[in-house]
């Protein structure tokens, strides 16, 4: 199977977007028309909706666990048939989860989101995010996953919360420098076995557009890493400052915004049509912003 | 509603028991007579089994949620049973999930596994373990939603693997001292406002039993917190280690065990009954020696 990589920057280069739609369900900011078919199916409809809505537009959408997990077995139904009909229209599925954990509960998490699907046999996305904290070793059973099944990992590096600081920042002893910078060292080093014919690896970050400074330098110490980033919009950040994750063939990031695309409608009596529009609407605007912030980031865009 | 550390110390001191049983789904290693009769309801009956086992021994049980996420929705349905089924049985349920992300997705997380349950409203378990990397901000939302619904949180903090070492332990330029000292101190501040009748906080930590003389420095740093030992058994650690967890008091700690409990059975031609037997016989034996440990460092049990 081709590299994760490959297949994310493929699908860049052919919609002209390095931007992505992110999947956040909240029944109560839905539109009233699916609002009251019961939890599975009004989260399955509205994300269907924007599905249609965005899938010539982006490279990949990326559902967020947490507001899945938060209706409980119905809410993981959704999940399962929201990954189905993002890869029925052709988009990747980046599952947003944070997983980690040690050895084979690490092998766990990576069957259940990384695997190759099947009958009860986990939720078969195209990549997944990870928390660092627990080691190198944690993540080793991820970038098995990615080898084999040419899944992608995304490891959270610098989030756009205040908060970030506390222990992300933490300058280390040993060299004075940030602690997510020794990380940033390993998943280079992990990536490097992952690289494909595009040049990037399958093993990537993320890395908030709130801080542009950081993601600049980040950018330098992993060449080959793919960077996602948050944050662009309702959480504060500019295309300007998400552009600083770009390297200069104007490709190596994607940038996310999730409610500035799905729940910037307005009115909740929209309808159908009218919701499917201002989706598309909202994320054209979005890719046109960030490419142009790249364009005069780098000069030009291939 | 009480606090979560009362009713964790009120079983552990009614059962005099401070061990906890992991519940880890792998279908393929359970007996033959639950096999085959479907991934739900295979994983059903296995932890009802367990826990028909264990109800009058322990205070709690730990189901591991990437073991049940590897099974997609069916996986997260047991799940859901399990969780019923221990709450039936008076067991107190810490969902291990490592799970954590920031502001309105950390909230969503805290909805889904420390809320207040009801129709597609997520898990309603007792505890659940978080990830501290994205800082004390991170965290806040699940501390509310202990104080709010009675529910505990176990941070992690420092892990039973070797790569433990990569970054958790990581000294800081501005103390000299490991990372998780910083994160102990968060811990413990934000578990200030959640210690109970008891004497413990709703707010604890994790820390693996491998690792003895962290787990001493660590229960002077936060001795207020409830510290959750992973690592017996199976994965090397030893009673002795784990008592370092302990304050002296006898209190302050639990022991987990998964597949040395639940997965020691030996034939896989085993009957139910024998099954039950060989559940709570491993479970007795823990009990014993992790009490007799604890007994030894700490000289009387309270």
């Amino acid at each position: 199977m081709a590299l994760f990589a490959d297949r994310l920057i493929q699908q860049i280069l052919a919609k002209d977007s390095r931007s992505i739609v992110g999947l956040d369900p909240r029944i109560d900011q839905m539109p009233a028309f699916v609002r009251g078919s019961g939890t599975c199916a009004a989260i399955t409809e509205f994300h269907e909706l924007v599905l249609d809505a965005v899938a010539d537009l982006v490279p990949a959408v990326k559902p967020q666990l947490a507001f899945f997990e938060q209706y409980g077995v119905a809410g993981m139904q959704a999940f399962e048939n929201t990954v189905r009909a993002a890869k029925q229209r052709g988009l990747l599925v980046i599952a947003d989860g944070k997983r980690n954990d040690i050895s084979s509960t690490a092998e766990a998490y990576a069957n259940a989101y990384l695997g190759s699907g099947g009958f009860d046999a986990g939720f078969d996305c195209d990549a997944l995010t990870a928390t660092p904290y627990l080691g190198r070793d944690s993540l080793v059973p991820f970038v098995e996953a990615c080898k084999k099944h040419g899944k992608g990992l995304f490891v959270i590096l610098k989030t756009s919360n205040p908060g970030s600081k506390d222990f992300e920042d933490q300058p280390l002893e040993a060299t004075g420098r940030p602690l997510y910078e020794k990380i940033a060292g390993v998943i280079q080093e992990l990536g490097d076995g992952l690289v494909g014919g595009s040049g990037y690896s399958s093993i990537g970050a993320v890395i908030g557009a709130t801080f542009p400074e950081e993601g600049s330098r980040l950018r330098e110490l992993m060449p080959r890493a793919l960077i996602l980033v948050p944050g662009y919009g309702a959480q504060g950040g500019s295309a300007k400052a998400a552009a600083e994750c770009f390297n200069d063939d104007g490709l190596g990031a994607i940038v996310n915004s999730s409610r500035g695309i799905t729940y910037a409608f307005g009115d909740p009596d929209i309808s159908r049509d009218a919701f499917v529009r201002s989706v598309r609407e909202n994320t054209l605007r979005m890719i046109a912003d960030v490419n142009a912030a790249v364009k005069t980031a780098i000069g030009a865009l291939p």
